[in-house]
């Protein structure tokens, strides 16, 4: 199970919006319907659009090789563009910029050609490293667990939310794997229901027990005693570990404290924004209101009423219990394993 | 705004499973169809279906006055029937227990007309007695309100959830018509979306501002501050003061905790259950998967996903700020103040 793919040079994306229903890919071989791909959540999950922003930036670059037109300004324009496609997850702007900093590395004067085919490999090498980093986050992650553990998981933080593996879903595979995992609980995840389409759908290919809930249902799970851990993905985690995730986050996390029940975050370095302190300065995506109004073209409010559709939300880091990363389970205080884990960055694993 | 209406001997009920998109009346002129009425939700509300079952049994008794059958066997038959309906709400068994006491005060040898004729009236007091009530637990609770307050409530306990005004919707509509609200934001309330279909449409109409959320967006409308009370209706309150309501209530409450924002509920006296002293008692109705997994009569899960969809949970008394009825406010210890609502039990307002 593969969220995207190069072939041929070209980005296939699996259409995550027609999923369960429809397996459907889409060929881009435009950066400008990748950057669309990613506006429309037909790619989602903040690994995932890292990835593909990344080979949008090669296929932006090919095109400018291919005509006469300024190289540099170009590339500039295409990565600004691939920014704006989203707000909140860091981990686009963190492979834009990776690709743009081996772009960089070649002078005004270089050959076109060349750097398209340097940024070629680094996108690989981005989708590569990510399979591997999901790797050791599910073994840190897993290795948390004892013995048959019920988890609750919101949206979709697996393999269609990253190259592949996946981050909390990851977690849940191999924790499954070493006989750990007795059940897991999916938040539907409203608005568009990631976790009923997509968590659902790839726990049961594994073949991983699932029960569907509806988001409300999350504090009786907890208060019935049905659920003994959470675990979410991020989209983007401050240097205090505040943890900006899919909508509903929130609630679950203050939910899990009520009833004294660990609240894990399993993310990559990527997501990690050294640069902020407080969740307060991360920027929540709001998306359009027939998100919430309707669900595949048909309507079930009425007409004309005011939506608020905030497509994530902060979870402070006084809610975490530990953040799983490729170098290991952060734990509090959060500030200080964070800042660790910056000298890090840009290291190997 | 009616829920229901007795008209010309027949039960004509406001289909609310096709609200908002098309208004369209059920006419029962069967206790038969008042029972499948209210199993299928298409009238739905705790105080709606008790009076919903009290005409159902006029129905009921009608017929068999009509047949040549034995009378009381098959009033008992059908008054059995129509408490199968639903499990939660105790308003049903209040309602039909009422009716029930009614007809018993006639003798075996009493003629079935009669007895059809006092079961109309008793009927016609239940839901001209509900009007009443929801008035007064309107006024009580307005009173409660100070300035301009934004207040979150969660499925629909409006006009339609009763014979009319409501009680938590009939709380916010008197606080507005006094100036005392901002704006109401309203959780859609998965998986049936009475707050987006219903409670949405009902405060429109009367040009109340209302926001539609998805439910796992009242942690974060609290989180920012957007809202300064919440205020829910009930199913079932026992003696202690546990409310069973709506599943999605009980999150909301300990979101409401959380961010110490006040957690009102508004429900009259034939809502309590003075014979069950915990909310654990409480008998929760759990309903179809296919609820879940289909979201306005599209399937959006995966085939033969598991799926555990309870209709009610259960809000434990130390959450509740204060309980709304036609008799005051009650607040803690509210095993002393609904001991002494009790003794009201069967007066007059």
């Amino acid at each position: 199970l593969r969220s995207l793919e190069w072939r041929n040079g070209c980005l296939e994306l699996l259409d995550q919006t027609a999923l369960p229903g429809k397996t459907e890919q889409i060929v881009c071989d435009d950066y400008r319907r990748v950057a669309e791909a990613i506006r429309r959540l037909e790619v989602r999950g903040a690994p995932a659009i890292g990835a593909a922003a990344a080979f949008g930036v090669v296929l932006g670059a090919r095109e400018l090789a291919s005509e006469s037109k300024e190289f540099w300004p170009g590339l500039l324009a295409i990565a600004e563009e691939l920014r704006q496609t989203r707000p909140t997850a860091v981990n686009l702007f963190w492979a834009i910029d990776r690709m743009m900093s081996v772009a960089s590395r070649y002078g005004s004067e270089a050959v076109p050609a060349d750097i398209v085919a340097a940024l070629e490999e680094e996108a690989l090498a981005i989708a590569a490293e990510d399979k591997t980093v999901n790797q050791r986050i599910s073994e840190h992650g897993a290795a948390l667990f004892g013995g048959k553990a019920t988890v609750l998981t919101h949206c979709n933080a697996g393999a269609l939310a990253t190259v592949a593996f996946g981050t909390a879903l990851g977690v849940i595979r191999q924790a499954w794997a070493e006989g750990k995992i007795e059940r897991v609980f999916a938040d539907e995840t409203r608005p568009l229901l990631q976790g009923a389409r997509l968590t659902a759908w790839e726990l049961m290919q594994e073949g991983i027990p699932v029960t569907l809930i509806t988001d409300n249902m999350a504090g009786w799970v907890m208060k019935k005693k049905m659920v003994e851990a959470v675990i979410v993905g991020a989209d983007r985690i401050t240097l205090s570990g505040d943890v900006a995730n899919k909508i509903g986050t929130y609630s679950v996390a203050v939910l899990a404290k009520e009833h004294n029940i660990p609240f894990y975050v399993a993310a990559p370095l990527s997501t990690f924004d050294f640069s902020i302190a407080s969740g307060d300065d991360i920027p929540i995506e709001e998306r359009k209101s027939d998100e919430v109004t309707s669900l595949g073209g048909r309507r079930v409010a009425p007409e004309g009423v005011a939506v608020f559709n905030p497509a994530f939300d902060v979870t402070p880091s006084s809610l975490v219990t530990a953040i799983i990363t490729e170098y290991g389970v952060l734990k509090p205080p959060f500030t200080a394993a964070i800042t660790e884990l910056q000298q890090k960055k840009g290291g190997i694993i």
